[in-house]
């Protein structure tokens, strides 16, 4: 334990007294709002005049709980990479994104399903929460190791509301669609937590750098990680999109485009690395590139080929990213963005909102027939064209790259408040500042600290 | 391999020939008994009048296909922990739930479902079969580390059949609802290992305290466990609840009651824990806690709020329990209870039985509509009234806490026959008792070992 | 880095161009030849007189997502035994299966579902090209850690093909029955990897074996890939079978099967190790024999009691194979088997092609009622006999030896090309010839190789 500062009381209670504030007043705005919609609620169901099958609980639930798996697995264990912070990555995602949900449940029940004074809650309100918990973690991934819980805290108080706001613009107000979120929960999450690394940069971070890098184990760790971010990321996309061929179509997209973004990936891995060596920091992230390219297109009739074409695309920018850009980021533009997320989720995601505009501005009555409606309503009823669909998703991209700016700016503002506890720069990266921690090996964890703290669990 | 104590033949043959013998016996019981049931017989489900759409595996087996990933991955890994116990804990979890669900196939189906002769199996069978392998592996962490293999099979064999007894009275006989297992499962889990780990209390445990404790690695593999029973819980609760309304009420209900018990682990691990510091051990089992507490009442009218409150309280408690009550129960009651299955599904499981009695004494008409008839079908017909189903709930506890009690008490007295094989004092909690094992780093894994026994995969 | 030899520029470039190679192929055809079918394309979905929930997709993608999850994770984590070659055993299973998706969509595809100069796509292809990935990946564990990316890519371009035209014969010329696929797949993929494997014998191999075995973590994280096999495997059967009953009884049947061998398993390896120890070895690989000798049979009205016999058998031979044929399979015939695929999936794919000439044989009209349609279609419309479908059953089992074969031998003289990139006998099992390798622990990775090449993700 030699090396972590012992902290002030007050600053030891800020993590429990926020958490035992936040589900208080959580819970209490629930009391009053939140209710269960006519597909939870024993007796609306069972008034209205459905079989059962008909609940939406059957199309989406499979869906929903690939996603929940994506966030709290998939996030947690690709940022456990760290040689010595693997208890933060995975232990801060879960305490994170269990805020986050219900945080969000009300944030969005208010913007979009708030009807006769009450926030309706059902299978939609739980895939919708998860999806503003992803974009929550994308953001912690760029001052992953910087930040300390309560910080953490804050900022997904903060940054759900902002979240909310921007999808109730985009999707309310501009009309825009973005099923799978490259916009709304990529690009925003990722420009948030890229401003926010910058208002909280440290010139003092070399003292931490020893503990930056990975080890064996934990490289294997994050894999699982990424394996189930990859395999679940057709259910990621598809799981709000209209049902029948929408999310069917949705999720084929997906899973092609992420094939090519994991060949693109090992490509250009292999090409630029020392003596043709693959990066496992490429491997881990930028294969995954391709899910986040299609979050906007993939219900789109972008056709196999342009699902593949796109998830090349990503994956080659997203590796070049990390090789090149990610250094520059932090020697010209003071961004030091520990998990790559412009990598992964910045430039795949703006990438994803351009190509959303091209496949929406290509629509036609003759590629999608009546299945126009659930894709385009606006541009089926006739209301607008193709083209300005198309202008409207690429005004939906600014908007999102503003609130997500203006977002990071002010929590950056709100975590450099003085009293808050972040760890010192020379114990960056280290899960020793906010967890018990074992010895690594069988000899070391029978040494003092187990003696004098004997396990609780017996 | 030094340590590791000889065994005699005897005792070495007790694994394998109690597995043979079982799997024997099991498998001339399901030739006799066990029969595909209408809607796995291609005869009987073609001769009935139905779409391919209603056969109930397209409404459960998605949810069956989470339990199960809870039962192998979740219990498994979770109770990895242990710095030298990871092949046991996942090793035994595999082969006691492979052996629970063939007995209990059994077990439940002469109880529940033996018509005509014969035992009618189906997706139903098999989540039922999944859950009382839950139960086993519960009582399995109280005794983890202490008992071999063979003891641990003829504890399955009788804890099988008295889950399957008590289940009955519950269920059948009492008419009580327990959807999610708070007293099925979880309590009657919880006090049958409690009770057996009394019964073979090791007053010479001290020798092999050292090992007790985690290393840096085992703690993110038990936080496998712990992530993935997290995230399937939902699927646990309302896989076998009534269809539509039902299991989708049950899944929203978990899910809030799991964000909450996080944020109040948290927040207390962080006020009791020394300098502030968050414990592993709570993180990874009583943030958990809130699938446990609303296993009852998941099914029934909670409100999303009722669902926070459950789950903060099954947090706050479960924490308190690990931190305070665990080393009281072990000095003041000599029950060494390993994974503090007392805190994790002892107290909350009571919690949950009792949240239970209080919702369904609150069950109206008004609330539940007609979907009274599906939560409470005695209620709905008038035959009971609210209160009085609130009191069978109740008996239903007390009938679980005797079951549990009796049973653990059983199962101990049959696991001290001296003549089962089982580990020292001194090596308890070490894999080496029953497995080979490699060494823990390269250099080792070159040492004599691995020369004089090549691996046998090439 | 010391002892990883330096390549030369042209063998370091064969991964990254045949990648882009094949990713330019692959798009190029896809743009030609692929286009959503009737259930993923808006236009024509919405034309035929469908309500959303007929589409195919609420019935299979279920199941699919737990096939991919065994592709990518079980298959992927399965191999990461070894000690020092986790990153490839990961790595390369998610390069070779994301390209064989792709690829076998268009084999699968040309061959299957070619109509009106297009391939069709949906979730049926999305599943089928999982399969073919199965395969391949069953014959990458033959030659684990003595091949290089690029062999494996070539591999995989041949071995799709071969798949397809295996499959092409006996499920559409034959008209064998092999949902599951213990011969398409299991007999395929084996002896397709075995005899690449003999062509591709080491003589030298002595001086890598003290790389061969595992270490303490790394067998912990070889049983992530078991159990997720374990636990998913009855979607893997069932997900491309009939619906209603089909599914329901093949998933239910494999559930059996899988417990079965999970006991014969744990009783054979205490019974043939040294002083009556468990083995890893076994316990990753034997107890998911019972899944691979159902592949076959599990459609069928095998009984449950058959499912207990077959799962028991087959954990039962393939645990004897680990222990006494494998050395024999090395010394006497020169097949270096790195995961023992000859017992996993050889000997058990064997074994479920017989069961399956089993079953078919004994099928009668009285047993599948007016289900024996979607069983065995030519039996029910009188074309055949049952006796008659169980000689095509048997003969489809020699065309795909024969293929396998064949097919492994071409694969073996392809790879032993000159000029492509393959480990040195002193550098197999080795993870550092073709990546990027951190410490394993700490204090190493704050050594030089970390501070000249810093992590790139910050």
């Amino acid at each position: 334990m030699a090396g972590a500062p012992r902290r002030s009381a007050g600053r030891r209670l800020q993590l429990p007294l926020l958490c035992l504030f936040l589900q208080g007043a959580t819970a209490l705005l629930f009391a009053v709002f939140v209710r269960y919609n006519h597909e939870t609620d024993a007796s609306l169901w069972h008034w209205g005049n459905h079989s059962n099958a008909d609940n939406e609980f059957y199309f989406r639930y499979p869906s929903f709980q690939d996603v929940h798996a994506m966030v709290f697995v998939g996030f947690g264990f690709l940022m456990a990479f760290l040689q010595r912070y693997g208890f933060s990555s995975v232990g801060f995602t879960f305490l994170l994104a269990a805020c986050a949900l219900q945080w969000s449940t009300l944030a969005q029940g208010f913007l979009h399903s708030f009807h006769g004074g009450h926030i309706h809650v059902g299978i939609e309100s739980m895939i919708n929460a998860d999806f503003c918990a992803g974009a929550v973690l994308i953001s912690f991934g760029a001052v992953l190791g910087k930040t300390g819980p309560a910080q953490l805290l804050l900022l997904a108080l903060l940054e759900v509301v902002l979240f909310g706001l921007n999808e109730f613009v985009l999707l309310s107000l501009l009309r825009v669609r973005d099923a799978g979120g490259s916009m709304t929960i990529h690009t925003f999450g990722a420009y948030f937590g890229l401003v926010l690394s910058r208002v909280l940069y440290r010139p003092g971070l070399e003292k931490s750098r020893h503990r930056q890098g990975s080890v064996y184990h934990s490289d294997l760790f994050a894999m699982i990680g990424t394996i189930f971010l990859w395999i679940f990321w057709p259910s990621f996309n598809s799981a709000p999109t209209a049902l029948g061929d929408g999310q069917h179509r949705t999720a084929l997209n997906t899973y092609y485009s992420l094939t090519a973004s994991t060949l693109s990936t090992f490509a250009l891995s292999a090409l630029v690395g020392g003596d043709g060596r693959l990066d496992m920091v490429h491997i881990q992230n930028a294969a995954l590139a391709g899910g986040v390219v299609v979050g906007t297109a993939s219900e789109m009739m972008l056709t196999p080929f342009g699902a593949l074409a796109a998830g090349f695309l990503a994956g080659t920018v997203s590796t070049l990213g990390y090789k090149y850009f990610t250094p520059l980021l932090e020697s010209k533009f003071k961004v030091q963005d520990t998990c790559g997320v412009h990598n992964l989720h910045g430039m795949p995601g703006v990438l994803g909102a351009l190509l959303g505009v091209l496949v929406a501005g290509l629509a036609t009555h003759d590629a999608y027939g009546d299945g126009l409606e659930s894709v385009f309503p606006l541009v089926a009823e006739g209301q607008r064209s193709a083209t300005s669909q198309a202008l409207h998703q690429l005004f939906g991209l600014f908007v999102t790259l503003t609130f997500a700016s203006v977002g990071g700016g002010l929590g950056g503002l709100l975590l450099k408040l003085p009293f808050l506890d972040s760890p010192p720069d020379s114990q960056c990266y280290e899960d020793q500042v906010y967890w018990e921690v074992p010895g690594e090996h069988e000899d070391e964890a029978q040494g003092p600290l187990r003696t004098e703290e004997p396990d609780t669990r017996a």
